[in-house]
């Protein structure tokens, strides 16, 4: 993409209604702008970021062997009150009525739905177990809608719910979750530890918590260190393997982290010293066992294996994918803007001529950015007519993870520079070496 | 994917309550299942020819230089007072309040918020043109929703904006989009037509339906043969070639095509009896220039050339992503259900068992299974332990465009059949030479 082609609107100063670092990066490299209370517009930017977090935990729930669907945005309020919802969920709800003034809302959550769509149309064992999922948009109505996209009012959730006929079935789909959870978090190049939890309004007594650390974050964590050095992209633990994910579920479960609500002192004190992590964190993901809760409540029944008839037990399993944009601003920046991870960058490669008006530096540019174009790596070329020092900077606040500065006096040593964001380290290189770094 | 691991719901009995054929057989195939009054659950069959349709339309949209945002759903009532079709728009319109009380709606279009976000960010020339577009679920509370996903209530639509500096600028963004239009149909295997439109409520002089041919189709349709030859992939059309466009829009403005309410006998008259058709249609797709309407109501002004502030010209164009899976169906199907051209075929493939207890049967057919899933052949695999005319029948209703039939006759002699749904035709062929086949 062509800087000056893009709508990439990057502002100078930091905006003064935003509180937290996210927020003001988000607002100031130009990834969302507010339109309502707790609502937001993607832009360009933040949209790219956005689809590339939705395809991240799309791929991991499909390995997982979730199936994928979508349900809609707006739900019947008859449908919650057969679960007794309805009344049950306070103002977050958006209540609406229709032009026949038939009561609908704007879904928070989808237990409801999915129970009674699973109830219609499932009738046997042989259907069971089955995980399905879907990434839509949900509102909840925050009283004070604040921090940006991370306590936003409309926000994209990739919810999850699974479907056993028995607890020792349930207990495997939930680990498995854990499993992809895990294994999401670290494909986007952050580090979340997954903490056990309150189950809440949902209800049930399986439940675990995914905080992403930053040192921003809304809660204090406490955690073994033993988490930094999980590999669960590379680990041998396979989908379907009972004894692996009950072994999964048990490390997890022997190894410490806690926020400061759950904290254990007398167990924090038998970890070394060395081990214990402290830290603060943001919530991007919580996963729930609740049993027959929305199966009884609204008479899912299958029959089982000897006839009788069965109720599912279930689990549900939310990520908040808007909000995950914001946490990784909040795990990975510095003074100068995002430093994005490689999986979730809105590009790879930023390029910047220093000098718009210089035709060899242009030449140049123009040759490189077609290169990198046919070699399918994903680019910004920033070819605006504005200072080299504005780009520079404008490239930083973006926070793409490689920038090749162009500048006249490069292109007469046949050199350009190659800027890696995250460490600032910087290699004058020939433009043949540029194009192989950043094509291997 | 196996069917047995599937949530694949396939209803042996037309539903009553489905007036058209679309909808009986997205309701009998397990596409869609509505949930409230006009509002649907995309199963996982549906939601993966949504997908396929939607990626369609974006591929065609960034190759037209147009660039993927994403606005809310929800948008401010005082946002639709600046233009001031808060108070005209009617009862189409979901009204909202919030918890404070404040007004919000459940957006049916998003020219305001598009012109606010580009007035807020855009002050020179030197930004213009740009189209911008989302593909976002919308809302309109029709007071009869029926027909399925063709006319109901919670909608995916993908709408474009242009933004250019002068009429003969915006003339040129939306010849763009008709050709971007003329392509996405066509890729998805249905015969679309143009045909010039009263604007409508949205105003403006310039404006094109674009009109699938389908014999259950809405309304009457009448237009040049002419139409059934074009290749829009294939010509050599390129984007911003000025003259180029305006010879496409001139050819298809000279090129007749009409719906009863436009039609025109002496027009009509003038064309060789040969070259006239007449058929059925549905609408998939709007485009609009409607000028400063927008943009002087809201005060988007920016600097022009000279120095002076210039009010952009704009329009909008609309693809009924959701509705299209509907349209598609109509253009394409038969007694035994649906016939899916391939570009939006939720697999391309369907392998059948027709014995699930022959085991070198099902060796034969898990083995092929392996293999066009190495080959990355999308295949939906009915391994269920179901009689074989079930079935047969089931892979009929879904429509995939190639079976592959696997019994203990043909595995005796080394052979299964190859059967191309779209005309019936079957073959018997070694594995290797079906395999050949498919991947090929």
């Amino acid at each position: 993409m062509r800087w000056s082609q893009a709508f990439l609107p990057v502002l100078k100063e930091s905006p003064s209604d935003a509180q937290i670092v996210s927020h003001k990066l988000m607002l100031r490299a130009g990834l969302v702008r507010q339109t309502a209370a707790g609502i937001y517009a993607w832009l360009p930017l933040g949209f790219r970021v956005l689809k590339k977090i939705e395809q991240i935990v799309r791929e991991e729930q499909d390995r997982a062997g979730a199936l994928e669907m979508l349900m809609p945005t707006l739900q019947s309020a008859d449908l919650w009150r057969e679960s007794g919802r309805y009344d049950a969920y306070g103002p977050e709800m958006l209540r609406i009525k229709d032009r026949h003034e038939r009561e609908i809302l704007y879904g928070p959550t989808n237990e409801e739905m999915i129970t009674a769509l699973f109830r219609d149309e499932v009738k046997s064992y042989r259907d069971l177990p089955r995980t399905l999922y879907h990434i839509q948009w949900k509102f909840r109505d925050e009283v004070r809608p604040r921090f940006g996209v991370m306590r936003g009012r409309e926000f994209l959730m990739k919810d999850a719910y699974s479907f056993d006929l028995d607890e020792a079935g349930a207990r495997q789909s939930y680990y498995t979750q854990m499993l992809a959870y895990l294994r999401t978090f670290q494909r986007m190049g952050i580090q979340a530890v997954p903490m056990k939890a309150a189950s809440g309004p949902i209800g049930g007594d399986l439940s675990h918590e995914f905080i992403v650390l930053a040192p921003t974050g809304e809660s204090e964590v406490f955690y073994d260190a033993a988490y930094e050095e999980f590999d669960w992209q590379q680990s041998d633990l396979r989908y379907g393997d009972e004894a692996g994910l009950q072994g999964l579920f048990d490390r997890v479960n022997s190894t410490y982290a806690a926020t400061d609500e759950t904290h254990d002192e007398a167990r924090w004190a038998e970890l070394p010293a060395d081990k214990q992590r402290t830290g603060r964190g943001i919530e991007v993901g919580h996963i729930f066992y609740f049993g027959e809760k929305y199966s009884a409540a609204m008479g899912l029944k299958v029959s089982g294996r000897d006839g009788s008839m069965v109720t599912p037990h279930m689990g549900s399993y939310g990520v908040g994918v808007s909000r995950l944009v914001g946490a990784i601003i909040e795990a990975s920046h510095d003074e100068a803007g995002i430093i994005w991870p490689e999986a979730v960058a809105p590009w790879r490669v930023g390029l910047v001529t220093m000098r718009a008006d210089d035709e060899p530096t242009v030449n140049a540019a123009d040759a490189l950015y077609a290169r990198l174009q046919e070699a399918g790596v994903e680019t910004l070329y920033d070819d605006r007519d504005e200072r080299g020092g504005v780009k520079l900077g404008s490239m930083d606040l973006i926070g793409l993870p490689w920038q090749v500065v162009i500048g006249p006096r490069g292109i007469a040593a046949g050199t350009v520079e190659l800027k890696r964001r995250s460490t600032g380290e910087r290699e004058e290189l020939s433009i043949e070496s540029a194009l192989a770094r950043l094509t291997s």
